[in-house]
């Protein structure tokens, strides 16, 4: 249908993007983007390698779920993507990986400390690991209940998805989101360096503390607050 | 000869992919691919670098290790490969590398556990690390002893190797099969994601748990169960 | 303005450079350089991708940071290049990275050890880590204060910045300086691959020993020494 | 002098191949390659990037250090090539790096164990690392010193420099040599390897055993015995 070709065409950009940054290989990952006015979103078709990717195999489904347009079957995590879409607003786009770093901190069930200004330019908190679900949860409708165990988390430690864009899955590995698709991997990106930063650092010193909150505050501030003065205005 | 055409095509594309996947240096692993109905396999030539290989290069044998056609002396490993032909009736190609991290634990004769879903997308069971074999055995007819070696591992271990796609041998490095040689060399490539990442994991935290019962059935179940809904239909 | 159009280009190629060097991912470095007859620096615009950055967005300012050229928002660490040119008389460009081994050291708050000849080739002493800085100094004119806090880590610390031409800031990441922007780019590589080479060995042994006395010297004196023999006369 | 010409070229080859296999950054390495009839050999010059080396550039010298043919200055290491060229007859080419992994072990100042068959392929023995020099010999002939630095070595440890084609020096690096310039540098690309792979194995168990005495000489007649099979014949 000619009506969702642009978010067609953002969708497999940002698939695109994510390949490139190698944060996947083969078809371990997902990109999906918004139209909040149509009420829908598209997908990465599930399984279809990058190479042979096109813009008409991105598929789109409303936030219940329900195929809207599109002749392929959606990512095995699109119900994951509905209910974020679903139940946060301001959202636009969402990416899933599983880069090297982000999925060893989720492996090794920890929230990723913030420890410098790479950290603080974008996020004031630590990254949550979510806690795996339970087995009724994973035994029941799998990929919706992914998506409840990310809000429950945040709702649980009163954290806010727009100052938050990253999660951890425990034993699983990362959703990032944005206000569009391209803004949702590059928080992949981002989220992957950090991991390996934090990740080294405390090989280095184990007991290398926290960033200092004023320093926390400064970063985020410059870049994000009222008064920012990073990039071009 | 002729006949072997298509079957040596599909030995030297997926040994080129081992190389272009970043898997090997050098000349530093092998691929294989079966013909069943003919009784013969096709492999890579001994010593010969990626950049040289041709299609016409790739040696022709049976089962009991006959030459059958071919001008190339075939790979030093030929045997192991041989021989899980002859005992395992389903598998349809397999892959021999040195990638780093597989090796890492091939050394370190650890099994690999079962720490994450990119893991249990894949296979529901600790990747084995198979015990180096007895003087005797090495003094013997090593490459055959080695393929005895892995069924083995499997036997004793009661694992079954269309559910395993993959082995470690101890102080040597990985073996991987599939229906087919591009999927044997998928399974090198998974694994050497999987052992970066179950390495990542715990060297972050020590004591990071096995991953859950109840997510690697869901995990695998959902990409090769009777309702698997992964992939396009 | 046809008057900078070289500085620009110099500013231009160094900081193509770093991105070229894989030291920064996005938009997370910034180099400068200096044309001191002019009294004037050339740094990259703010936030503006390497992929669209031009020589003509390169901004012109004064070491007290006064604008003097350039149409765009100069690097939010401006305050930090113009106080180190005014204050350091005798380097010639600046270059600031978020590089990931590096970084690790800084969030470690770890001074970066001599370990190897390596090192000793471009240094005599450990690459210094300079204390996160106190609350208020963050509050106030940071970027500035971050100058200062360099320049103090040296003064305490008796060390030369032009025997030192590099310092991490705690919990932040790099400077690295020399008689030109390219060298600076330079030592940002330098001081990279040195931090990577430290963690591994320490990583290995623990114990390992600092470089002795002697080899530091030799090594040293054999590159930058008055009786000088590496590299073309 | 066109007599040269193929020295050179054989030189400048394998100087380029150190760079295309990412054993170097900027000028940190330096290969040789002798011809012993003429009872010279040739040597990178020093400080010359690779991507403006030519192979004119490349200069000649005997085994005294004396120049023979050539307008630019020699490598800063030619005094230790020379020591060896003139100690050990039967090596054909030098390679010297500061790669990664390998300098990591000789910072830890640690030989590299026999963990693994990827080592046994190529040698039967840890991979040595030299004790630093004392400080006279360090503040003498430093090259020509380090030169008899790794014979005295494999004196010391009764090791045959045919059988084991590399050396790490303390808080240095790696040497490696071989039959002509090639095999140095494809030596150069192995010790980096196994120096990885062993550095992971003992990071996943401290504990890993050293490989077998049956391996290790299996997989090293495999490939260099009197009934070697590996390769082409």
């Amino acid at each position: 249908m000619e009506q969702f070709k642009s978010l067609r065409e953002e969708c497999y950009e940002a698939n695109m993007e994510l390949n490139a940054l190698n944060l996947v290989i083969y078809t371990f990952g997902n990109v999906s983007a918004v139209d909040r006015a149509a009420g829908v979103f598209a997908i990465k078709p599930s399984g279809v390698p990058y190479e042979v990717l096109k813009p008409e195999d991105i598929v789109i489904l409303d936030f219940d779920n329900k195929l809207i347009d599109g002749k392929m079957r959606p990512s095995s995590d699109t119900r994951t993507h509905a209910w974020l879409y679903k139940n946060w607003a301001n959202i636009g786009g969402i990416a899933h990986t599983h880069a090297t770093y982000s999925v060893a901190w989720a492996q090794a069930q920890r929230d990723i400390p913030i420890m410098g200004t790479t950290h603080a330019d974008h996020l004031t908190e630590d990254i949550p690991c979510a806690a795996p679900m339970s087995d009724e949860l994973i035994e029941g409708n799998y990929e919706h209940n992914t998506g409840i165990q990310i809000t429950d988390c945040f709702r649980e430690r009163n954290l806010d998805y727009e100052e938050v864009p990253m999660v951890l899955l425990g034993n699983h590995g990362p959703f990032t989101w944005g206000k569009n698709a391209a803004k949702a991997v590059y928080h992949s990106k981002v989220l992957e360096e950090v991991a390996r930063m934090a990740y080294l650092a405390l090989q280095i010193n184990p007991n290398a503390p926290r960033l200092k909150d004023a320093l926390i505050k400064k970063h985020y501030e410059r870049k994000h607050g009222k008064n920012a003065y990073y990039g071009q205005a």
